[in-house]
């Protein structure tokens, strides 16, 4: 059985531990009904890679397999990161007025449920503690676990924030626009969940402590997964922005593509293009991005052909993968439980086409 | 200085303190003003019964005023409270479509807010575990503050999901209706995070234990509080429904009145009258209630006047003001500090109308 599927096979028993302790508080037939709709439609369907890194650290940490026991506990601390996930993107799509997610329509554009999708996106958020006070309430690591949900939540909706003040709509001024700008949005509303989150819920988990010393060297092992798992997410969203403009042929039709421009996003490719134009191709730029008319996101795709933002991407992707190898390399490793590997990283580099420059 | 402008006067120190986190955080400049008017548009112009009644209680429960240090605690907590209720507010007017909130339009309905405004709720939310994080995390109640939080935020969005799957529009069965099922929607909906939590919170900070021994008896304060408290949610939230029939002359203009035969709601009113209803007067509600017509709604009032609607609240409220003396009076109480006192439970009895039987 592979990874994914053993993972998968967990859900039926986390679902069914919220599907009772909600029936067991007394709710009405109908509502525990429709929760468990809720979860069927928004947790099913996705890629669960977030989910999937939790086990998958805990495993390396661990150095050999997880017994039952630990397994489900990862499994746990997984699908509680899936929930934030769901809830995020059950009130994104909101916010988004977005049509499909996961080849479905959207849940709050399911007939009858509407904007009770809000507070099923609230419940979905309240089900990960509900979760980690069944299983990790008599753990030293139970607050680590709490606080790292919260600060993370706070993070993410920060970003959210960020980016929906950026791309008021209406508004046309691309000066908003900067790639410092683009990498702190991107870094708060998807680096911390997606990337941080699931290696350092496996690191709690593991027992991997605040501070210690190998080889003489004093490691912050939270520190240094973040400032490295900050750049993988750095790197995938700006990819995922890069891809909007031009997917590789074998990902046309299974990515969504080609919506930032008509958008007004404030995306990597734009940011590239504005770092690069000369006066005349601003202007371009400038009376033509966000527009929803294809003639005039023709004219914007050929400024970003003109200052080559394909280049400056391959560019970028082989810098960051020599920066990423780097900093994976000078991590201290040793033969002891309980502290980084860099396996947990490399796994992420493997992910990150390796070009010669 | 009055107990509630004290308590106003320490929103600026909190406010400082999510402002100053915010930007340390390196948010963007507009976002961080866009966060400082979410503040300022959703947590002044309330009643903030709710955030003095946490000040009260740990006030009464330590016997004598609380030094800066203790207020300013219990401030905190009273605010993280509201910041709660905030952000329950702001999510369910864009559920329900409303108009105006405290004489303002609601924050969804600020031109260039609309839907952002369910990332502003969950930053409101997001911003109670910071307050908590920053002020209580080294002491020994941090974790069961925490957990006050989730059990109720969890328990008010099922409150939520069980009123709205009981009101979906354009369904007119009144079989859906019933006094037992209207209970259980105000208790989760309101009662707990209203009554409940206050109370709890107010208890936890001043180190009321999970039980203890007094006059020979185990007593369990937490669920005494809860008891006696979920009853009096249960009570004002039938006798806000029963306002909105038949509000007194000197809160008319006060309070939203007359909206609820109209909406279709789950109202003590409506289940009273179907629970006394001839099959004649039940057909009028059948065919009337819930209906956009004041011709309807007409009909709807006379049969409410004709079961006697009036009397029979008078009956609930004297019976329910008996019931809760002789609960509050039976609560063991000694002179020791840090032990469940009868005073914190006669505030809320003081506020229901006494009538002779």
């Amino acid at each position: 059985m592979d990874h994914r599927t053993k993972f998968e096979g967990t859900w039926i028993r986390v679902r069914s531990e919220l599907m009772d302790h909600v029936a067991s508080e007394g709710m009405l037939p109908e509502a525990v009904e429709w929760y468990g709709k809720n979860l069927d439609y928004n947790m099913t369907g996705g890629k669960l890679d977030r989910g999937l890194s939790v086990v998958k650290t805990a495993q390396i940490i661990k150095g050999e397999e997880l017994d039952d026991n630990e397994y489900y506990k990862a499994a746990v601390l997984g699908w509680a990161l899936e929930l934030l996930g769901a809830c995020l993107i059950v009130s994104d799509d909101i916010m988004d007025n977005s049509t499909t997610r996961r080849a479905k329509p959207c849940w709050y554009r399911v007939p009858s449920v509407g904007l009770i999708a809000i507070n099923d996106a609230f419940m979905l958020e309240s089900a990960i503690y509900y979760l980690l006070k069944k299983h990790f309430r008599h753990t030293p690591y139970y607050v680590d676990l709490l606080e790292l949900f919260h600060d993370t939540t706070y993070q993410t909706e920060m970003g959210q924030l960020m980016d929906m003040t950026t791309a008021l709509e209406g508004n046309f001024d691309l000066n908003r626009f900067s790639l410092d700008k683009h990498r702190l949005i991107i870094i708060y509303k998807t680096a911390f969940y997606s990337f941080y989150l699931p290696v350092a819920l496996g690191m709690c988990l593991t027992g991997v402590p605040e501070s210690y010393t190998l080889e003489g060297k004093t490691v912050e092992p939270y520190k240094v997964a973040l400032s490295i798992l900050l750049l993988f997410g750095e790197y995938f969203q700006s990819q995922n922005d890069f891809f909007d403009f031009s997917a590789p042929p074998e990902l046309v039709g299974k990515i969504q593509v080609g919506t930032d421009i008509v958008e007004n996003k404030c995306s990597w490719c734009v940011n590239i293009a504005l770092a690069l134009a000369t006066p005349e191709q601003r202007k371009v730029l400038d009376e033509n991005y966000g527009r929803k008319d294809p003639a005039a996101e023709a004219r914007v795709k050929e400024v970003f052909e003109a200052v080559g933002v394909r280049e400056r991407f391959a560019k970028y992707e082989a810098d960051m993968y020599e920066r990423l190898e780097e900093l994976i390399a000078a991590i201290p490793e040793g033969p002891e439980r309980g502290t980084l590997k860099r396996q947990i990283f490399m796994i992420y580099l493997e992910k990150i086409p390796k070009r010669v420059k």
